[in-house]
């Protein structure tokens, strides 16, 4: 279901890492909570891959560590996602196969704006989120390490690892194998392409262990099929468009901090650079961000901790379906913001 | 490249599990060393998915554990892997999307005749092999518990789990999604489909660890796209037929030793019921055979080891690429034919 409760940020011209400029750029964002008379309070909470800003909203509440009566709570949408500019909603000649390149960093860049311009914001108390909302956590520290007192990245890396790409590539593969796809100029969406995707996600989103125990019945599925086509099905023809999921595909695929203006390609050196306090959650059985990544990642941070989030929801620990997975989440956001 | 150095039982008219028969049915077979006068050499060492006999080879030689010098071993081929009965060889009206469906069960019921008919067998000292090629050694051991004396499966599974399923309904998915696929009445090969199930299956094949590792180098490749376009793409295309790879994964997806006449669905009694020796080996990071489910297997079985092929090669340390995994199947399969 589609929601317009949202702000909209205008960039105006935005020039992108690619060099194209994006003319009329708009960043779409929620706010939750008030921001305090010293902007002493804020938290930006970026969404995920095709996640819309009202699908962050599992992890905000009074009593939670996101709680909208102590924090200022920034939700800032992905470029791509359908809601801030993107292939789908931008008019002629950026638009659908046209839309440019967008990279994390020209993300965070844009959000930057959002959040001093608009709100004149100056510190912030936390960065945090899922999966590419992850990524964007660990763009965030790099980009303004000044800026970021707190991050907690769950189930996301600060660079997309190669077997993540070959994943995506399985993705991409899948959707734009549809001759209805017309490499991007359709009418309508391509439907047998958007199911395809929606099966191959299905294998990497939970772990071997959550189908062996057949935990889609938490979610209230009565069999394996019947949660293929209603959960995974379901959630790519949610209002997801197919040059979206291409655009933030691409985005996702290029994710890496040391790609950031000043770091020349070095991801050790800007992971160095970070200088916010950090609580650092994989899953435990995620398929394509897996614990041993992020043990790389936390070597190479100046204070930062390792928390895994254990059982097995796999990549979708940290998508706020699982109770126990999302109290676990809470409770370090709870311990870091308390720091 | 193809080859031509088989010999073929005929099967005549075979009746499947499925009711359907298949007529003419043929079983396309490869033997390597001379069957002892007594008959008591015989080792069986069936095929994978999608894998031709030729590609068994690796793991045959002097010196070897499956030394034709000392062991007439057989290499029956999977119903559907293009040599034995295939869609893709079959005349009409049973061929390409008409071909029948084939169980585990009826490859194995298969094999016994040629075993047993062609050559006189009434023992087999070893059945063995990768993949889907475990799962008829399961199957081998279950269905003639007289006859098998030991088994080593490597990577594969008695029983294709959920998870595994899942993973192969997206293989499935990106292959046809291709509308060149026609459902099945192609005159030329789905090459997009055929090209996109190959990136589908490049992130399952091997461990997230052997990509962050590059270990695709090792292989010749010289970068990722390289990899991907050169051995996964080219894996696919290297005359494997869209409708052989669905008849297949049909095969692999109903893959249960508890199907056996006798056992009614009940594949723990099935795998109680196996009086073979067994090393059960799956790859520390394999995918979609993790050693989590072959650890459930070995607590089945009466006299069992598991025995974890370590390193990141994950499923694809049973393929013969790697020498360090070839020669820990090797020495496993020496000391089991020494019991």
């Amino acid at each position: 279901m589609r929601r317009t409760d949202y702000e909209v940020f205008d960039l105006g011209d935005f020039a992108l890492q690619s060099g194209t400029t994006l003319r009329g750029a708009k960043l779409a964002y929620k706010t939750h909570g008030s921001l305090a008379d010293d902007r002493s309070n804020a938290v930006v909470y970026p969404t995920w891959y095709s996640g819309r800003y009202w699908e962050n909203e599992w992890l905000i509440g009074e009593g939670m560590a996101l709680d909208p009566t102590r924090y200022f709570i920034i939700v800032p949408n992905l470029f791509g996602n359908g809601v801030s500019s993107s292939p789908s909603n931008t008019p002629p000649p950026f638009d659908r196969a046209r839309f440019p390149h967008v990279t994390l960093y020209d993300n965070i860049r844009a959000q930057h704006r959002l959040v001093t311009e608009r709100f004149g914001i100056e510190r912030l108390r936390l960065v945090t989120g899922w999966s590419m909302g992850a990524q964007q956590t660990y763009q965030w520290a790099v980009a303004y390490p000044d800026m970021v007192e707190r991050i907690l990245p769950f189930c996301g890396s600060p660079r997309t690892s190669d077997h993540n790409k070959v994943f995506l590539e399985g993705v991409k593969a899948a959707l734009t194998a549809d001759t209805a796809w017309q490499r991007g100029w359709y009418d309508t969406q391509p439907w047998t392409g958007l199911r395809a995707m929606a099966r191959v996600y299905a294998g990497w989103g939970f772990s071997q262990a959550f189908y062996w125990q057949e935990r889609w019945r938490d979610l209230g599925y009565t069999s394996l099929e019947s949660f293929l086509v209603g959960f995974w099905e379901g959630f790519f023809l949610d209002g997801r468009d197919a040059n979206n999921l291409l655009a933030m595909l691409w985005t996702w695929q290029r994710g890496d901090v040391g790609a950031t203006p000043g770091f020349d390609g070095d991801t050790e050196r800007a992971l160095a650079s970070i200088t916010a306090q950090a609580i650092v959650m994989p899953a435990q059985k995620d398929l394509y961000f897996p614990p041993e990544d992020e043990e790389w990642t936390v070597s190479h941070l100046r204070q930062a901790e390792l928390r895994i989030i254990p059982g097995v929801w796999g990549h979708f620990a940290g998508g706020g379906l699982n109770p126990e997975d999302t109290a676990f989440i809470d409770a370090a956001l709870k311990e870091l913001l308390a720091r």
